[in-house]
């Protein structure tokens, strides 16, 4: 196998196209290895392989340097830079993360994970590289899906200012995680049609010099072209035309399915059935589907991640106008939101936590500051969310519950969920965000509340004494157990509370808790900075009630286990309760 | 005069040509009329005059919906709809914000002041139309500058689906607040050079449809090119070349200087020279320059506002390679500056608290999560900031100091504001991020540390008993007071604390507090939730020490007096004493 004589980039440089395409079949072999046991990004990887090769071939790394956007498409280059036992070694699978990391490899410059940053993040590496009086070529290399991001934008437009050597990859493959959303998708169809000679481009619009690669799958072609801008004196695209999914073929025929895929079989493409049961992402579209029928004016909103709330294919084309998906643009999105809720309707946008970090700005100006009544709903937002470090949904409650107007729900099961999501839309009053909940789908047989006008009113769902328990939505179970353990314990019942709303205090409950309580425990689902726990701890700060929070430290988790990360920051009943004994 | 007839924008229709050439020039006394005695945005707005008044005369505002970007060019607007007294009467100049509001006019459909929204705002206002099955037209109204933002680029882009009406009015005076920067304004200029016609056309390549008027500042060429898309089924740009600060000699030449402009008489262009004294901006300015003398791998870096530290044309020309204006497009600069710092450079970014809104995920992502060592300067960062709702510099601490691994640091006078940035752009370690003082350049004569890499120290600047005073940042003078006013009325002399660093807790101090304190007062010039003294009441919950914490409420405050928010926060020593007695 030539693989086995493959250690680090220098390597493949000996082999002729030949053998650099036998090279791709082998490598292949690695990615369906890993991919087939682990999951992982596979249309991604199987369509990067010959570009990646080519890339390591003509180019120096790490003197020359490679950034790979959202860096899902980076497995050849690891298996080419020392890390192919991750691939072809079972034992080696957790060896490395699914994206770029500097901590692996001389050949990663940044931790990678969400869309459209790469060409900015280059251009500081080129600017860089110039001040010193350095020299080597950088290359930005980004999936077509990701140019709709307005991060990757600006750093298009800017990077013509760098008057350097810059080399952006366009790895144009057609497809976003679903289909692409956007004007700028049919001038890369015209490039492709016309072979890149279309008069009107976008890239050469904003400034950015320009070639063209018809078969981004064929090896030969990729090496002239990138050897052609090698040590190139100014900033250049190179527009290369690659199948997502390129060589397994349920990967090219059902490209969306396969953008992300759990352990499967590789000769019939299926994957073990796990328990099935209800899933939010398919109830969530059942109601919306039924609200959409209803009312012309509720609009579901996604941003690229349409599966995240359920929109299939299917449910997107029976949706018709009333689904928009965006694309990856969560800055537009919610914006655009915001004048959909103004002009009377009713939108419902929804994207995983970890995304909704690109839209501070959007929820503070554009959709608090004029109060519009669109809902949000945070996905994934939880412990029990993606574990990759920067997929994290530990993060929104610090970043979303201190933004004036906002109204941020924290449902604790599956009717509550509803209920809110039902109010949400029907109301006018407020822009509204409601957390998923994520541990797994709950049902109660008490009735819910069905208006949440009334902001701010936590609800007691087991009076006590001596001990309250504030449990916030994907914690109000843990508060459950936790209540039954004091009762147990201590044979005094404690106050259990649902709090509801993320965004602010029910002073007037609070207030009544101080005459039979001494001790208030808050749990919260996200990091404690910022949090929930700190507004109670804030009220209660001047009085004699002892406040405890509980939540999760301020850090950047990666590849975590949930028990581990639990156990570590007391997260259990059993800890909880010998804390405060 | 003709402006005594207009009331509403029906009455400009009733005029021809000439009249409305006239009615400008009427609109132009008002303007400066208000402009001279008050200050205020006045480039974009003497621009603005002729196409606005074509705007209203062809379209039929409010059923066609003008969606106005930023809205600092909205004042002619105001005027024809029915606010035209707080132009020409003094007495009403408070009347109206310096932006599109609601809450003023049934013409205004969004309160803005940040950049680049208009297209996706305006995009939700026509899907909403088309979803209700009503007609009219829908017209964002956009200038060179935004379109470099992220977020307009997404909104461009998604527009091009949108299917029917939709009209981008691309307002194009070659200016940002400063020169413009990146590639597209080269794109811009050809088209403007080629009357429209060059066949590579940035908005073409966004798919949308595309015309050209040569003369912005030409109500008869406008109100024909308006017409024509009156009713287009279809999105297009208008393409308008204005000139910006027409019919005002100097703003027509020092177009920078004169963006916005603070009053001044209207023959000489001069402004009263206030107090002068010491400013941040000259001062970091200053220290920067010398800074880059030495080292060739510091780099300055705003975002369209060089001018807030300090970086006049001049200093920027001096400045040389090592000064970056990204123009509007703060998401790229913070991911710029995370890749100059990883490859070596010293960058230090700088703009407005409320600007740095766009950047929280390029901060937690791009940056932190890579523990890059740029440092970022967070200007206004205040109740004593901008006091427009849209520019308030009360939410930085909430959205910033949350993100993990960032060292966000409050300096508390001069002097150790220079040691905290000399410290971050000589070391390696961490992110930073510094609130540049805004309450007055206060000097100590006390020694400052230089070596903040032991972080979340507090500094005991006051050894007293019973009480504590944690005084962050710019409320380190407040506090200052407070501890005096204490010690005087009740003869116990307070500990004075500048805990320097809001994004952790001195566990340390504060444990040692408890000894001899019983009471600990939080003080912060930002918003409580989601604050710093959140983090001292967390901490001290468990425990029978009292905590008060002192700041603003979260709420979105507009055209505020500084005094009367800080008391109705109880924010003066006399309050805060009164309170804690």
């Amino acid at each position: 196998m030539l693989i086995d004589s493959i250690n680090s980039p220098t390597d493949i440089k000996k082999l002729d196209t030949e053998q650099l395409t036998a090279l791709a079949v082998e490598i292949r072999k690695g990615l369906m290895n890993r991919l087939s046991k682990r999951g992982g990004h596979l249309g991604p990887n199987f369509g990067m392989v010959e570009a990646t090769i080519a890339l390591h071939y003509v180019f120096d790394s790490p003197r020359d340097k490679f950034v790979f956007d959202v860096s899902h498409q980076c497995y050849t280059h690891k298996i080419l830079t020392g890390r192919k036992r991750a691939f072809f070694d079972d034992a080696h699978f957790e060896d490395i993360s699914g994206y770029t990391n500097p901590e692996e490899s001389e050949h990663d410059f940044f931790n990678v994970g969400h869309t459209s940053t790469s060409v900015s993040l280059a251009c500081g590496l080129a600017k860089s590289r110039d001040l010193k009086g350095e020299s080597g070529n950088v290359i930005a290399i980004i999936g077509d899906g990701s140019l709709s991001g307005g991060e990757a934008l600006e750093g298009m437009d800017y990077a013509a200012e760098l008057g350097s050597n810059f080399i952006i990859v366009v790895n144009d493959n057609d497809m976003s995680i679903a289909e692409n959303h956007g004007g700028l998708y049919k001038n890369l169809k015209a490039l492709r049609d016309s072979d890149g000679k279309a008069e009107c481009n976008l890239f050469r619009a904003m400034g950015l010099d320009y070639r063209f690669v018809a078969d981004g799958n064929d090896t030969a072609q990729l090496i002239a072209a990138f050897s052609e801008v090698k040590d190139i004196d100014h900033p250049t695209v190179v527009h290369i035309v690659t199948k997502k999914g390129k060589g397994y073929a349920p990967a090219e025929t059902e490209k969306e399915n396969w953008h992300w895929h759990m352990p499967f079989d590789p000769e019939s493409g299926h994957s073990p059935q796990f328990g099935g049961g209800e899933d939010y992402g398919d109830l969530t579209c059942d109601y919306l589907m039924k609200k959409m029928k209803n009312d012309p004016r509720v609009v579901a909103m996604a941003a690229a991640v349409p599966v995240c709330i359920g929109f299939t294919p299917e449910k997107r084309a029976e949706a018709g106008r009333q689904f928009i998906d965006v694309g990856i643009a969560e800055e537009h999105a919610v914006a655009m939101a915001s004048g959909l809720a103004k002009n009377g309707c009713k939108p419902v946008f929804a994207t995983h936590s970890s995304f909704f970090q690109r839209t501070y700005d959007q929820i503070s100006q554009d959709l608090c500051i004029n109060s519009n009544p669109a809902t949000l709903l945070v996905n994934t937002a939880s412990v029990y969310g993606m574990h990759d470090i920067t997929h994290l949904g530990i993060f929104d409650i610090a970043m979303m519950s201190n933004i004036p107007n906002l109204v941020y729900l924290a449902p604790t099961n599956c009717e509550e969920y509803f209920a809110m999501l039902e109010w949400s839309i029907e109301q006018n009053s407020y822009p509204v965000a409601i957390r998923i909940p994520c541990n797994g789908v709950h049902h109660t047989y008490s009735p819910v509340d069905t208006d949440y006008s009334a902001l701010n009113r936590y609800k007691v769902t087991q009076q006590g004494s001596k001990t309250a328990i504030l449990a916030l939505g994907d914690f109000y179970q843990l508060g459950e157990e936790l209540a039954a353990l004091i009762a147990e314990k201590t044979g005094i019942v404690p106050t259990l509370i649902n709090p509801r709303y993320i965004t602010g205090v029910d002073e007037t409950l609070l207030g009544q808790l101080t005459e039979d309580h001494d001790t208030v425990i808050t749990l919260e689902d996200g990091i404690l900075d910022g949090g929930f726990g700190g507004k109670i701890a804030g009220f209660y700060g001047p009085s004699k009630m002892k406040v405890c929070n509980y939540g999760l430290k301020k850090e950047f988790l990666d590849r975590y286990a949930v028990e581990d990360v639990l156990k570590a920051n007391h997260l259990t009943a059993e800890q909880i309760y010998s804390d405060i004994s």
